[in-house]
C-alpha cells in the first residue's frame, strides 16, 4: 500500500522563503509565521498520514454503496471525518462570525494539498462543503448565513453543487430544473441533476444543496438561472433536523476513479428551496466562487502527483534492477537500484520539477486572492482571474501526466491495483474533466480572460516577468540557468498572444484553435517564473548561511532541471498555434 | 456501449496506394492484391464488430475468475474464441506445414488490428499463442514442430511467455527459476513467475507454457538462461493430451485494465520441460521473436486509441453544447454539436492524425519483417530493427495518450465506467509497460540499436528521408505542407544523434538521459515520413482521377495537421536532449 508523508519543508519554503508571508502587508497574514505554520502543516500532515491516506485504498476497493435510498460511505471514512471535525480542520479558512478560524485562503490551500493528496474522496465531502458555504457567505442573506453557515463550517452539514443535468454540462443555458415560487417565498425544486459529488453519504446530518433552476417565466438561456439553498431535510428555525424533503438519490454513478466519493444522480421532486442571491443571476453567484474552486480543483491535480511521486521514489531506491552504465553503485548487492538509470531519473525530475513548480504556483495563487478578497487588491483579483484557467488546466493535465510517470517506474506491478499506483491515475483523471472540463478551461482563457479589461492582466503578467528578469539579470548563474529561459518562455508567450489579437479579431477560430497550446504555454511560463524566484530564494538562502543548504541546492538543481527540460515546450506550443485556424477548421465533420 | 467499425478503407489505402504490397518483390506479396486484402478485412471486420467488440465491456466487467485453481473466462469469450478458430483467423500468417494460411505478417498485422480494438484482453490469447508458436517454429527441432505447432496454430492449445519474476522483470540476469535435466532428455522446472497473460484458461484444451529458466551449473546472469517449453498437460507421442504437468495457477492479478485477460502468478512444481533451442542460449531465442512481438505491442496501441477515437467521433457529432462562435450551425436545434467547436476538432485531429501516421508506420514495419523473413534482405532487417523501439514506445505513448483524450470529448461520462472510454484508456495503459517497459525501448534504441552495425541503419534513414525529399522536392504543395517540416524533423534527429555522438562516448550518461526524448523524436520523424508519402500517394490519386476524391482530400488535410501541429515537437525533444546528462544526473538518490 502506498504511504504518503506531508511535504511539510517544501510548502515552508515557498510560504516564507519565496512569498514571506508574515511579511505582507495582507490583513491576517502577521499570524503566517513559520513556527504557527509549520506547527499547523505537521499536525495535519499526521492526519494525512496516519488517519485519512490508508483510507485512500479502502475507499478505493469498496466504493460507496446506495441501499434503501441512502448511501454508505466506505469502512473507516465515518470515524476518520469525525477527527477531522474534532481536529477543527474543516473551518480552517472559514469566518469567525460562523465558527470558523478566519486563516488566510493561502493557509488553507497548503493545508489542503496535504489532506487531497492522503486520499482525494475522502477530501471532496469537505471540499464540497467549503464550496457551498463559500457561495452562502457571499450571497445569502444574514438570516440564511445564521441558518445555514455554522453547522456546514463544522461539516456537522455537507455541502454540494448541482449543476449538471443529463443533456447538459458545460452549456447550461439548456438547463431544464425549474423552480416554482410559493406564497411563503420558497420555491419547489423539481428536476434532475447528474454528477454530483458527495451528493448522499452517511457521514452528516444533513446535506445542503445548492442547486442551479429555472423559476418559470424568466428569460430564456443561461441569464434565467437561478441559484437555491436545497436540504435533504428540513431546518426549522431553532435549527434542527426535520422532515425530509423532496430529495432523492436516483443511482450511484461507477467510475473510473475516486471510488470513496459518492458521485449521485440527484432527483428534486418539489423540494423546498430558498433562493440565494437574486433572481435569475445564479450563473454570476456561482462565478464569484469559481476561482477558488478551480484553484482547489488545480491542487488536487498536483497533489495527486506528489502522493504518486513519493512513492516512485521509494520505489526506485528499492528496487534493485539492472547496473549503472557507468559502473556498479551497490556491487555488493544483486544489481543496482532503479534510481542510478538516467531515464528513471529523467521520469523522476520530470515528477519533483513539475510538482514544486506547481506547489509555488498553486500558493501564490491563493496569495492572490487573499490579496483581492481582504485587501480589495483590484490588480490581484484581475490576475489570478486571468491565471485561474491556467492553474486549473495546466496542473491537473500535467497532474495525471505525472501520476502516469509516477506509475511506469513500477513497470508491471504499477499496473496491478494491489501496488497502488493505478489509483493515483485514476483519481488524478477527473480533475481535469470536472469544475469545468480543461478545454473550457482554455476556451475561458482566450476567449475571455485575455482581453478582459483591454487585455492589462496579461500585460501585468509580463511586466512581473520583466521587471524580475530586469532586477536579477546582474547575478550572472541566475541569468544563465534561470532568467534566459524565462525570457525566451515569455516572448513566445507573448509572440501567441500577439498572433490571437493579430488573427482573432478577424478568425475567432484563429485564436480558438489555439487555445488549448496556449494554456499549456502560459503554465510553463508561470512554472518558469515561479523556478525563477525560487531559484533567486534558494539562492539567497544559501549565502546567508542559514538552513539547510542541501535542501537550497536541491532547489536549485531541480530548477535548472525544469528551465533547461520542460520549458522549452514553449517554442513547440507557439508553433502550433501559430499554425492558425486551417489546419483545425478544414475538414468538414463528416471527414472525422 | 462503444461501439467499433473496422476502418478498413484506411488500412486499405496504406496496403495499396501506399505501399503498393502486391507490386512488392516479396514471395507470397503476389496474393495481396486489393480485392482479396478487402474481402479477408471485411470479414475479419465483422467477426470483430458483431462478435468480438460486445464482449469488450463484459470482459471488462465480469474479468477472470479463478475457481478451484481453474481460471474461467468472462460470460461469451469462449464462444467467440471457436469463432475465431473455426474461421481460421488464429492461423493466417502461420506457416502452412503446420496448418497455417502462409499469408504475410502484413495481412497478419493489419487484421490484428482490427481484433485487438475491438477486445484487446480477448485478442491477447491469441496473441501470446502467436508469439509462442513463433519462438518454436524458430527454435524447435523438427519433432518439437510436428508435436506442439499444429495445435497452436488452430488454438487448440494456447500459448504464454513466462520470463518475469518476482524479484526480476528488465533484469532477467536475476532470474531464480531453475530446471534441473532428466536421463530421458527433459527438465524438471521449479519457480515461480508472474505477470503471465492467458496463463490460465478455459478455451483450450492445453496451455503451451515457455519458460526461462536456469539450468544449474550453467554461467551466471544473463548468459546461463535458457528456454523451455512445459505444458499445463503432458502430451503423448500420439499428440494426446494427458496427465496434468506441475504447473498451477498461484494467483490471479486484479490490474488497472485487460480485466478479460487472465494474468496469472505461474508456479512450477518440477514440472516436466523440454529445451526449446541451446542451452543457456534461452535469451537469444527470445530475442529473435522480440521485433514482431513489440511491432503487436504498437499495433495494440494504435487500435485502442483507433476504437477510442471512433467513439469520440460519434459523440461529438452528436452530443448538444454551446454554439458554434462563428454562428449557430444547428440553429434549429437547442445548441449546435461539439464538432463545430475548435477545440474539440483540435482533440479529435491530434487523434485521427496519429492514428493513421501510426497505422502506415506500423504496416511498413510489418512489411519489413517480411521482406526480412521472405526475402532474406539484412537492410530491411537492420532498419526493422532499428526501428522496433520506435514502434512499441511512441505508438503505446502516444497511443494512451489519445484514449485520454478521447475520453475527454465525453466531458463528465468520460469518466462513468458505463460509457466505456475509461476502459479504453485503462486497457491502453499496459501497452507502454509489458513487452519491455517504454524506458526500456529507449535504452534499447539509444544503447544499442542506434550505433549497431557502424550506424548503418539509421544513415539508412536519413537516406530514405533524405531521397523521399529529394525525388519530391519540385511539387510546390507538397514541398511546403509536408517536405519543408519533414525535412526540418530529420535534421533535428540527426542533430540528437550528432549530439549522442559528440557526447555519449565521454559520458554515457549524456546519451541515456536523452533516450526517452530520442525515442519520441525518431517516432515524429517516421510519422512525418509516412505522413509525406501519403501525401504523395494521395495527391497522385486525385490526380489521376480514380477512387473517392473526398478520401484523399480529407487524407491530405489530416496529414497537413500532422506537420503544423504535431511536428513541432521535434525541436522541443531535441533541446531537452541537448541539455544532456547534468540536469538529469546532478542530484544524489537521498535528494529525490
Amino acid at each position: 500500500m502506498p504511504s504518503y508523508t506531508a511535504p511539510v519543508n517544501d510548502i515552508q519554503f515557498v510560504l516564507h522563503t519565496l512569498l514571506k508571508a508574515s511579511q505582507q502587508d495582507i490583513p491576517g497574514y502577521e499570524e503566517l509565521e513559520a513556527d504557527i505554520t509549520a506547527a499547523v502543516l505537521e499536525e495535519a500532515g499526521k492526519i494525512a498520514s496516519n488517519v485519512i491516506a490508508p483510507l485512500n485504498e479502502v475507499g478505493d476497493k469498496e466504493g460507496c454503496v446506495l441501499e434503501n435510498g441512502v448511501v454508505r460511505t466506505p469502512t473507516g471514512f465515518k470515524a476518520a471525518f469525525e477527527q477531522m471535525k474534532e481536529g477543527g480542520w474543516t473551518a480552517l479558512d472559514c469566518d469567525p462570525d460562523y465558527g470558523g478560524q478566519g486563516m488566510p485562503i493561502l493557509l488553507g490551500t497548503a493545508v489542503g494539498e496535504l489532506f487531497s493528496a492522503a486520499n482525494q474522496a475522502f477530501t471532496m465531502y469537505q471540499g464540497l462543503t467549503h464550496g457551498a458555504y463559500s457561495a452562502i457567505h457571499a450571497h445569502g442573506t444574514d438570516a440564511q448565513k445564521a441558518k445555514w453557515l455554522p453547522k456546514m463550517v463544522s461539516c456537522e452539514w455537507t455541502g454540494t453543487m448541482n449543476l449538471t443535468e443529463p443533456h447538459c454540462g458545460t452549456d447550461l443555458g439548456l438547463m431544464r430544473t425549474k423552480a416554482v415560487p410559493q406564497e411563503n417565498g420558497s420555491y419547489k425544486v423539481t428536476g434532475q441533476k447528474i454528477f454530483i459529488s458527495a451528493g448522499d453519504h452517511d457521514m452528516s446530518a444533513n446535506v445542503i444543496h445548492l442547486v442551479l433552476a429555472r423559476i418559470p417565466g424568466g428569460p430564456e438561456g443561461i441569464k434565467g438561472v437561478s441559484l437555491f439553498i436545497v436540504p435533504k431535510y428540513l431546518v426549522d428555525e431553532d435549527g434542527n433536523v426535520g422532515a425530509a424533503n423532496g430529495v432523492s438519490v436516483g443511482k450511484l454513478e461507477e467510475k473510473m476513479g475516486i471510488h470513496g466519493n459518492s458521485t449521485c444522480v440527484m432527483n428534486f421532486d418539489e423540494a423546498e428551496g430558498y433562493l440565494l442571491g437574486t433572481e435569475h443571476k445564479g450563473m454570476r453567484a456561482m462565478f464569484t466562487m469559481m476561482n477558488e474552486a478551480r484553484l482547489g480543483v488545480a491542487m488536487q491535480g498536483m497533489a495527486q502527483a506528489e502522493a504518486a511521486y513519493q512513492n516512485a521514489v521509494i520505489y526506485a531506491k528499492d528496487r534493485l534492477q539492472g547496473r549503472a552504465v557507468t559502473g556498479a553503485q551497490n556491487p555488493d548487492g544483486p544489481a543496482d537500484p532503479l534510481i542510478v538509470h538516467p531515464d528513471i531519473r529523467r521520469n523522476l525530475l520530470d515528477q519533483k520539477s513539475f510538482i514544486e513548480g506547481a506547489r509555488a504556483f498553486m500558493l501564490w495563487g491563493a496569495n492572490m486572492l487573499d490579496r483581492s478578497h481582504r485587501s480589495g487588491d483590484a490588480a490581484a483579483e484581475g490576475l489570478i482571474s486571468l491565471l485561474t484557467p491556467v492553474l486549473k488546466g495546466f496542473l491537473t493535465d500535467k497532474g495525471l501526466e505525472m501520476t502516469i510517470q509516477a506509475q511506469q517506474v513500477y513497470g508491471g506491478h504499477g499496473y496491478i491495483e494491489e501496488w497502488g499506483m493505478s489509483q493515483f491515475v485514476r483519481d488524478a483523471r477527473i480533475t481535469q474533466i470536472y469544475e469545468g472540463a480543461n478545454g473550457v478551461q482554455a476556451l475561458d482563457l482566450v476567449g475571455r480572460k485575455l482581453a478582459a479589461d483591454g487585455g492589462k492582466h496579461v500585460m501585468a503578467f509580463f511586466d512581473l516577468v520583466k521587471n524580475f528578469i530586469k532586477e536579477n539579470e546582474a547575478d550572472e548563474a541566475l541569468k544563465k540557468d534561470f532568467l534566459d529561459p524565462l525570457k525566451q518562455a515569455s516572448k513566445d508567450l507573448q509572440a501567441s498572444a500577439m498572433f490571437f489579437m493579430q488573427n482573432g479579431m478577424k478568425n475567432p477560430n484563429a485564436a480558438l484553435s489555439g487555445s488549448y497550446d496556449f494554456m499549456h504555454l502560459f503554465g510553463h511560463a508561470c512554472l518558469g517564473l515561479m523556478w525563477a524566484q525560487m531559484a533567486k530564494a534558494a539562492s539567497e538562502a544559501l549565502a546567508s548561511g542559514t538552513g539547510d543548504a542541501s535542501f537550497y541546492e536541491t532547489k536549485l538543481a531541480t530548477g535548472r532541471y525544469y528551465m533547461a527540460r520542460q520549458l522549452p515546450a514553449t517554442s513547440m506550443h507557439l508553433a502550433r498555434i501559430q499554425s492558425g485556424a486551417d489546419p483545425v477548421m478544414t475538414l468538414p465533420a463528416e471527414a472525422f
